[in-house]
């Protein structure tokens, strides 16, 4: 089966992704800890310990009440986060009634990340997405109509998929609350920057139940590093399955073996840029979001300006063609506009000579 | 939050787990693929072309009838592939209808690894699990008796995780055709191993639908690397969810983001093992389980004799502790039986040293 091994990506080129090349530090980390397997802690006690370590990290950067122990684990990235923050809350709704998942429904906005699909199909939960307002965030009023007795769980975004929006994350919180239903924040990509801005959207900011926050986007771990982070304990039992074999007594995870890697490289990435690093990262990341969005604009594109970093513009298709020809790995919104993310990877150079195609493409 | 790093486990004295110490080259494939994205492939399409060389090589050691497109992906794992291969039959049983997962059931034995009990958690099925024989393995009857109009999957497991058992598994298919029933064959662990024995588990064997076959394990790929196939495209589109931002119509995994490293150590693992390397690790490692077998039988202990290399024995509770306390990672059976699993990194050396360990505990 010998054949010639392929190059790995490059970042030179990738606009499109939401993870980044990790830290000297964290891929050293990872390296050591290729063989390991968070999801057997008996065996794996380094790992097991070191976990925590992550957890507690996490849990400081998203402002958790007491950081030390809080609930949460590692997991394989923002999908399985959000897949088991609405599983959670389906197996917490009516609490003990465990009742069938067909009668309950997840409130989400339209930006909401395709994992909260995938959840629903998985969990047989109804989700309803409402809509935005003009500014692609949830509208509070389009979420207050939407929940009803049998909502298990709201969603507020912290820096959506499309546009990097934030949303009105106490507002929601409140109408949750009213509902009695959890309340889950996604800032899976916007964790690691938002701490450096003015907006709210972190356990200290609103009643946030659950939370996803992904060493691997901006926190500059390795893949696969994502986290669910918890205010109770409570949120993280309502997962567990019995691990008979493993002298664990329970596993509250989606995946079962888990990668070593990504715990040890998430630690290490913590450790080596908390705080001063991610927020250099983040101004950096600013800096060439407006850059990038302003020469699009003088070019007469239409841009949706930048709050997070994260660049949206209506780029023609046969230009986006052209580009992608040309090897820039870039990707479109669900309604065809241009799509970059400017990750700590990607450099002010990298922007110009983007921009320098751009305008080669034009002529 | 500056902290000194733990070390990763050394595997000399693991005896629990049932992953190993990654092949040198799968090693270095890994650290080369770290942070690369297979579940992005517009984006990362290096590690897009690996995982369809894993896929075949999986395929290959699976029997199925056409290796090269076969269907199939690159897991975190064991319980990922389980999940989804009842989350594919639920789906796809009474297709088009997808009606409510809880009518719906899932006939699996008791030997069954725990992720069908997190997959029918999950996925809101009825879990049925049927008694074994005398030999810890499926019973025909049993199952036959368990499965009716409203079973989706039934499982039959080709290396059970306890005493390393294979089912009967063309007479459960049978029973699963007869049933209007698709059929799982969990060869997690064994699946790298059985190719070089008499057993019939594969594709070829029985009218099997679906394959959990992990290189993590017997494989000797790093961690997270587990595999599912199926007979059918079909199977895999069950699982589909549209993915709006990445330039790829859709995504059949339970995870979003997913390993590189895993997928590339997976191919290099194959590359450089498949087949020689493989028979050579599966027969030391029968000859260091039977080996096993015959110090505790001669010590008194009541053995499971050894099938897959996997050795179970009635060591007493407080000789067990006293083990864990010498340091050595072994597990339970649940009903309490030492475990002992015969990975390629456990040597010969090294089980010597841990009998040694166990008469000074005895005496």
């Amino acid at each position: 089966m010998r054949q010639p091994e392929p190059e790995p990506q490059s970042f030179d080129r990738v606009l499109s992704s939401m993870c980044t090349e990790p830290h000297p530090d964290a891929r050293a980390a990872a390296e050591r800890f290729l063989a390991t397997n968070p999801g057997d802690p008996a065996t794996y006690d380094a790992v097991a310990d070191l976990e925590a370590r992550a957890v507690e990290g996490l849990a400081t950067l998203a402002a958790h009440p007491t950081p030390a122990d809080a609930a949460g684990y590692v997991t394989s990235g923002g999908t399985e986060a959000n897949v088991q923050a609405v599983r959670s809350a389906r197996n917490r709704h009516g609490e003990g009634s465990k009742k069938g998942g067909d009668e309950l429904n997840v409130v989400a906005p339209e930006s909401a990340h395709f994992s909260f699909h995938k959840a629903a199909e998985l969990l047989g939960v109804e989700l309803r997405t409402v809509p935005l307002d003009d500014d692609h965030r949830a509208d509070p009023e389009a979420v207050a109509a939407a929940v009803d007795g049998a909502t298990a769980l709201v969603v507020g975004v912290a820096g959506s998929t499309e546009y990097g929006r934030v949303d009105p994350i106490p507002e929601i919180a409140a109408i949750a609350e009213e509902a009695g239903a959890r309340f889950h924040v996604d800032a899976a990509w916007g964790g690691f920057v938002l701490p450096f801005t003015d907006h709210a959207w972190s356990f200290a900011d609103a009643p946030v139940d659950t939370l996803t926050i992904d060493p691997h986007k901006f926190g500059q771990a390795p893949v696969p590093a994502g986290g669910l982070l918890a205010r109770e304990d409570a949120a993280l039992d309502a997962l567990a399955v019995e691990t008979p074999y493993l002298e664990s007594r329970s596993q509250a995870t989606l995946t079962g073996t888990r990668s070593g890697a990504g715990v040890a490289g998430a630690v290490a990435a913590m450790d080596a840029l908390w705080p001063d690093g991610y927020r250099e990262a983040a101004e950096r990341a600013a800096e060439n979001a407006d850059w990038l969005a302003d020469e699009l604009a003088d070019r007469g594109y239409d841009v949706v300006e930048p709050e997070l970093p994260l660049v949206a513009a209506d780029v023609p298709e046969s230009e986006f063609r052209a580009l992608r020809d040309a090897g820039w790995k870039v990707s479109r919104t669900g309604t065809g506009e241009l799509r970059v993310v400017c990750m700590p990877h990607v450099t002010r150079a990298a922007l110009r000579a983007f921009i320098d195609d751009l305008d080669r493409i034009r002529r």
